[in-house]
């Protein structure tokens, strides 16, 4: 076992690859060259157009134990994963990792081809059933968490190899130009995608909207796409995008919101060229909701808001809050409508949004970003990955990645979930070092980390209920009791990879 | 020495590099791997602007020997690279390579520092008196001309690796995001240096124009520049682009405009769907007009235009005659002013552009091209690289790259030009092999390939002035009288690559 700065015991090695112990947000250096791949030449009148994914499969060359990916805008509606996978199967290849962008709920229709040998591995973070399987030891199949600037650094470092990208493109051409603004399956961005065609061995489109030469405008272009195979459908357009993102009328968040607000606005970064990202959960909404009226308010100007867009982001823009959005997933059909129309809505991929080792990525141009948490511990650190019973749960996302890069990071909870409490002696999991962590904020009290004194100065001038974070963790189990610790046995199950490739921590099987 | 498959005499070896002859234009595969360059981190708080040139030289750790890039977007306009080349001087370093995408007459003032030693070679062909210096061989100085497309293949393939790009952002934010939309240098398209930004070692961007964070749209972003330098101009925008460009009136140019415009028709390949591309002469897009003209009459709508954009193809965008431009380079400013507002009018590197070795570039679906030359020959060989006096004084441009790719290409040509044939027995230069030309229209008759009888037969019924190539060549020698044979010393002043990276040709130095 080795420890990491955070006195957390990782293995030595984790599915064959060496585990090295996170250190600190900022001085690992990467070394080495960017991945490569072979170079190719496509002539003229070459088709790409197979007749199925099998028949691109083969042609691929696909092998036990190569890599494949996919991408995750397609959400909980997302079919091609699962087609991919049965495809993979009935052609009896075994040994597959996963390295997608993404799992979700809906892929726990791979459960069976985990223990039919099909699937090996998952190099990415899993949201739902697969993970709380691994955790109760009920498959055996090492997980690989990483945040979506980690995935891009993998990708981009070679650490991880994609043999075959699978893209779900829900506009394309028959030479693989694509974009996610129309057809039945439009998700808008498709950002978490471009890595994937630039880095993958081979890449194949698959489409459920063929559409004549050439799409544009073009996400993902004909360069970088071997074969484009056209399916019945790619997934459920209900679950695909939700209709509307709607701020929380939950009386417990919208006082955090506010609170938040206050926060942001004591913070002296509210001002012209402000910079702001926040999730699609009803919270974030509320303290964008929050934002906007004090932006209108002042006559303020943002520079950019970033990362996952949703329909309140966008009527920012149009309303002249932010010059710019950097877009690399639509929450909901406004964001997709905006993403194709508004050229002021900037689609960008995950090595521009969060990638570490890159000429410099998006999120460290961020003034303040709104996160949440599943648990947070007095040292500040936040788990997203594992849920009270110690399940693996959820994929990181960009949690990591723009706590590091924002002047301002705020996590947004309730300072009690499901009867127990937010704030614990040592969080189960960690996700995100409490070193990049700036502001807790809970309905009963705002945290903030020691290294900004002059920010808990002004918020306690502000007469904002600033608390020091053991005292609001004391608060708080008064009234919920200490829970349980949970027990968990020796093996590892999955490692959660920080965004410079460190490992920050692992998660264990439950004891059952 | 050694003989390509055309006959032409070229060297083993050029400037240290193995000289592999031309054989065909499709077969060449590429061996190996894309090109890499070493990872990079850039954490929040990072500052990429330089006071000047000089300091971001030295940040860049330039050295004897390096090479360097600019692009060409600003033509006879730019005052990067002599700017660069004067920096690069005064710090005493020596032996630089130039592989920028081209050199023009205004990079006249780099002849001192060839004399001088700053400058060792040119990976890059050259426009006006650096070549006829070369040619005199008044000064020593290897050049190696390639095509659009072969030049972004020798970037990917790292054939050429260029340590220090240095480019012109007409349009630029402090941490490297750019276009080339706005600001007085604006340009339009980026095209030709996107591979620069993402296979130079390290990337320099040099403004006029340094907006807030964040510029939008990105034609460069962030994450491919390492240093930012403001400067006080790049070049004169009278000459970056040209405000309109226009028709020929010359009724010779008319003639052979539309006649070209009859073979089109003839092809069959005037139909919805319909691609194209022209470069900006006037006789060009003399031949753009009667394909508006027949276009609109027949009510046919096409797929795309590319290549270099003019008012022209902008005006047939709009009109929905075309449902997108592909842009490398904007020819005029109603292209500039299109590009950065119409979605339908896209912005392209030069690999989606022409590069053979990737997964399929633009050139390779197009239909119809309409090109120039110096001189063609009896078997269809063009030149556009040397003049009648045997003078290196042109790029290659797209030429070689559009004539492989599309399914017509058509040389338009005026059968004289001052007093001398323009068919000869054999051209002066090989720049595009004669395999990939398939008609040479000229104001006397019209040349059709042997590859191409359907055609010519088509072009017969309909009564166009159908001639074979010697009988052509007969009648305008008749007029002309054979003129005199150029003579040759025997050194190498340049080669000409082919898209593929084989030699098609090497220029001699003129007798003198």
């Amino acid at each position: 076992m080795a420890r990491t700065s955070l006195g957390r015991w990782i293995p030595e090695t984790f599915d064959g690859r060496l585990c090295r112990p996170y250190q600190d947000p900022f001085s690992l250096q990467p070394m080495g060259q960017r991945a490569t791949r072979a170079l190719r030449r496509v002539n003229p009148g070459h088709n790409k157009v197979m007749a199925n994914l099998t028949e691109a499969i083969l042609a691929a060359g696909l092998k036990d134990g190569m890599t494949i990916s996919t991408h995750h805008h397609l959400r909980n509606g997302d079919a091609l994963l699962n087609m991919v996978v049965r495809a993979i199967h009935a052609l009896g290849i075994q040994d597959i990792t996963i390295a997608s962008s993404s799992v979700h709920p809906v892929h726990a229709e791979l459960l069976p081809y985990i223990h039919s040998g099909t699937i090996r591995a998952f190099e990415c973070g899993v949201n739902g059933l697969i993970g709380e399987m691994a955790s109760k030891g009920e498959i055996r199949c090492p997980i690989t968490v990483r945040t979506h600037g980690g995935r891009a650094r993998a990708l981009m470092s070679g650490e991880v190899r994609v043999d075959v990208a699978f893209i779900a493109a829900p506009c394309c051409d028959p030479f693989g130009n694509m974009n996610g603004i129309a057809g039945p399956s439009a998700c808008g961005s498709l950002g978490y995608a471009t890595l994937d065609a630039d880095y993958a061995e081979t890449v194949i489109a698959v489409t459920d909207y063929l559409q004549p030469y050439p799409v544009a405008p073009i996400s993902i272009a004909q360069t970088q796409v071997d074969y484009v195979v056209a399916v019945e459908s790619l997934g459920d357009p209900q679950k695909i995008v939700s209709t509307t993102t709607r701020t929380t009328t939950d009386p417990i968040g919208l006082m955090i919101a506010g609170y938040a607000a206050e926060v942001i606005e004591a913070s002296g970064l509210l001002k012209d060229g402000f910079s702001f990202q926040t999730g699609s959960g009803g919270t974030s909404l509320a303290v964008a909701d929050r934002l906007r009226d004090k932006m209108l308010a002042a006559g303020i100007k943002g520079s950019f808001g970033s990362g996952g867009i949703t329909g309140y982001f966008v009527d920012m823009l149009e309303q002249g809050l932010f010059r710019t959005l950097f877009d690399v997933q639509c929450f909901d059909l406004q964001a997709v409508r905006s993403i194709g129309s508004n050229p002021g809505h900037v689609e960008i991929g995950a090595d521009m949004y969060a990638n570490p080792f890159n000429g410099g990525a998006i999120v460290n141009q961020l003034d303040v970003v709104i996160l949440g948490a599943t648990e947070v511990d007095v040292d500040f650190n936040v788990n997203v990955n594992t849920e009270s019973n110690g399940y693996l749960l959820h994929n990181t996302g960009g949690h990591s990645d723009t706590a590091a890069g924002a002047k301002l990071s705020i996590i947004t909870v309730p300072s009690i979930r499901g009867r127990l409490p937010i704030i614990r002696d040592a969080v189960t999991t960690i996700t995100t070092p409490g070193e990049t962590i700036d502001v807790i904020v809970t309905e009963r009290g705002i945290a903030v980390n020691d290294r900004h004194s002059d920010l808990k100065e002004e918020l306690l001038r502000r007469h904002l209920p600033v608390k020091d974070i053991r005292e609001l963790q004391q608060e708080i189990v008064a009234l919920t009791g200490q829970p349980k610790p949970l027990e968990f046995e020796d093996d590892v199950i999955a490692v959660i990879e920080y965004r410079d490739g460190s490992i920050i921590d692992c998660v264990r099987r439950v004891k059952a």
